[in-house]
Order: structure tokens, then C-alpha cells, then sequence
């Protein structure tokens, strides 16, 4: 699927009160990629504080302001509501978020959707909810507290752009030392040893080994090797002096 | 695995500088049933404002102070550093959250685990981060826009808490009507067609039929159909008067 599934998503903020979460669900929305912005019947003056928010100007000022959910979502064909409360008795089918951002996912890839978030202190109305198809329910596990708005945004974004196949164990990035690597610091570090006086020479064998296999399990990065090689020969200029 | 797996996480806090955004990240760990709460020298003032926060007030008030982050995360077998850029040159094995949370969460099966994050300016210093095993980065789109703190330990801890067995289709909680229940429905909307005028006797069979699977394509709920009864009965007795 291409990135432009995202320009489909209208994240629709219903009157938001505080500046700071304005601010932060756009700011939250160019993190992972979303461009498209609308506001119900904001506060003013938070609106246009909203607006000087940093890392979001060009996202704030394409923001397209509503006097009305029903304007707001018009030409969506999908709306989903958010909720992270749970003892409303609720007329809506509730999926929770890992199911219901699949869902918006796949409505995504052919027609607009329009993701509804309500306000701090009251979340969705009932009539606010009267125009979504289904609600989203954020897995909180309290029904009491609900969620600070800027990052309820935060988290439906995340898991609509989350991808399952990172989730899967992945090679590390650094390159890990070879065995020949491995060899050379192992044999630096029993010259130490020797000239320290750690190895009994009736067990120097048996020692030997038990060397060779806690530098394997240290499993040293290869850039990492010339750094230990030169602490060794320092050390062993040292305790041969 | 038993939710007590949570309470070996310590969220640790690096040099915040902001009271709202200890606030953010106290209802974040309450939200997702987090408690362990650590702060290395935060600034005296965004600590105390940050204990009067809304709704995560225990947990602030348990909160633990710490001078230096060797301190802070000492208890812990596995230190986890968290990063939402890249432009870094990070020294550390980098994993994306998706799988990240995943060790973390097998490591928090075992011992406790502590997940770092760094202030708002300047995220995690080179010193900091050389007490982390490795780093998880959040998947965020561009490399300059940083993450807003609350919103990076809300979805670090959404992750761990992530349920991927929710992912799949869920049956919906609300009943549909029943083959009978829609049958009573087509045939009461029949009576107000035909009463109405609207059916044509010479394609009445055909008008039937389409109506018939139109009221199944709507999907009622069960709870819904006496009251589009209710409302069909009233125009019924409106047309017939």
C-alpha cells in the first residue's frame, strides 16, 4: 500500500479547548505522516495559539475549521469515533484500537475516513456520536481516567501506521566480531593473564578454555575489537615492565 | 503471563524539564497500568508542579528522585533507551518499538527493566545513553520533528501493553436482527409502500424482492427493530387516514 493511503485520513478534533493538545495531535500527526487536519467549533483563541505551536505550522495551517461534525466529515465514507472510557452506555459498536485501526486501514486504501476525537472533559457527545459508524476504544485499564487528547491522537496514528512485520525479531545492526576477532583478544587477554599470575599452570588448559568461551559470550561489536586490542596491550606492556 | 509483569517496569524520567510533561507521562504509566515512576534530576519546579497533575496522583506521589541514571536504573538487568530520531550516530543496536517492546516485555517475565527517556530538548545525552543495553526508536516518519515526551511514553507503553490477539476480527458486540425480525420489517415497509403508492401492481413480485434484500443489506441491530416498527406503524396509520 502506498503512503499516500495516510492523505486519506481526516483527523477531526470536536471542540477542543486546550491549545497544547491542538498542538500536539498535529504535531503528533506529522510524526507519523498525516497531513489532513480539521477542528469543530474550536475555542478561539486556542485555535489560533494552536497555530504557533512548534514542528507543525504547515500541517496547523492547511487545518480546515468546522461549525459542525456533519460538515466535517461530509465527504468521508468511514467515521470512526475515539473513546477511551467505557462505562457509557454506548449505542455504538466498540472495537478496540488494535482492530479498529485495521479496519480504518482498510477503508483507507479506497475512499476518505474520518477519525473523530472529542473534547478534554467530555469526549464525544451523544450527538457527536450519532454521526460515526463505530467507536474506537483505546485499551486503557481504568475506565475512570481517560486519556490526555494529545496522546489518545498519538496512539491511534501509531497503530494506523504500526507495522506487524517489525514486530518480528530482526538482525541487529552492528556487526557482531568474527571468530578470527574473537581469537585475537582472547589470545591477547591469556598473554595478560599469564604475565599477571591468574593462570595456575597445572590447569592452564582448562583456563584457556574458559577464556576462549566468556569472550563468545560477550559477544563484542567488530568495531568494538581494535579498541579492546588496544586496552590489552597496554596492559600487558605494563604488567610485563 | 499475570499483569504484576507491569510493575517490574521503571519508566525513568531523564533531566524533564517540564511539569506538564511528567503530568503526561504519570496519566500515560495510570492509563496503561504502569506504577514505577523514577526522575533523574528533574528541575525542582516541573516536580512539584507535575504532583498537583490530574489523575495520576499516587503514582507521582511515589514517585522516585534520583541524581544520576546509574542510580536510577541499578536494580535493573536490562536498560532501555528510547529515541525518535535518527540522524544520530548512535554506538547502540537501534530497534524499532514494534519489536523493542517485545524483549522488553520478555525481559519484565524475569527482572526489572528500566525504559529511558531523555528531555525534551535534547532527548538522551551520550553519558545517558551509555548506561542502555540498546535503543528503541519510535517509528515516526521524519528524522528533525521529535517526539512530544508524554506522547513517546504513551505509545512505548500502548506497545507493551499491546494486545496483538485484539488485532484479529472481532465478532461485534451488538446482536443483528434475526431473518424473522427482518422479515417483519420488509413486510410492514411493504404495507407503507403499497399504501403509499409507491409499488407498481404490474412489478410488485420484483419491487418485493429488491426491498426484501435492501432491509437486509442495512444490518439492524436487534434493539432497533421495534422502534422501526414502531415508526413504520405510525406512517402506516398516517398513509391509510
Amino acid at each position: 500500500m502506498a503512503e499516500n493511503w495516510k492523505s486519506s485520513l481526516r483527523v477531526v478534533l470536536v471542540e477542543t479547548r486546550n491549545p497544547l493538545n491542538i498542538g500536539a495531535a498535529a504535531r503528533a500527526m506529522a510524526n507519523f505522516g498525516f497531513t489532513r487536519l480539521r477542528v469543530v467549533k474550536p475555542y478561539d483563541v486556542a485555535f489560533r495559539e494552536a497555530r504557533s505551536a512548534v514542528g507543525a505550522a504547515p500541517l496547523l495551517e492547511a487545518a480546515e475549521e468546522f461549525s459542525s461534525v456533519a460538515e466535517a466529515v461530509a465527504d468521508c465514507y468511514l467515521v470512526a469515533g475515539t473513546t477511551s472510557v467505557g462505562h457509557r452506555e454506548l449505542q455504538h459498536p466498540i472495537r478496540r484500537l488494535e482492530y479498529g485501526a485495521r479496519l480504518v486501514r482498510q477503508g483507507l486504501a479506497k475512499a476518505p475516513v474520518a477519525l473523530l476525537f472529542g473534547s478534554e472533559k467530555f469526549g464525544l457527545s451523544n450527538d457527536d456520536l450519532s454521526h460515526c459508524n463505530w467507536l474506537i476504544r483505546i485499551p486503557t485499564v481504568g475506565q475512570d481516567l481517560s486519556m490526555n487528547l494529545g496522546q489518545a491522537v498519538a496512539l491511534c496514528l501509531y497503530e494506523l501506521a504500526r507495522d506487524p512485520k517489525a514486530a518480528a525479531a530482526q538482525p541487529d545492526r552492528i556487526r557482531r566480531a568474527d571468530a578470527g576477532e574473537n581469537e585475537q583478544i582472547t589470545l591477547r587477554l591469556l598473554e595478560v593473564l599469564r604475565e599477571s599470575g591468574y593462570i595456575n599452570p597445572v590447569t592452564a588448559a582448562s583456563t584457556e578454555e574458559k577464556v576462549r568461551r566468556l569472550v563468545r559470550r560477550l559477544e563484542v561489536a567488530s568495531r568494538d575489537v581494535p579498541v579492546l586490542l588496544g586496552m590489552l596491550r597496554q596492559i600487558l606492556w605494563k604488567v610485563k615492565g
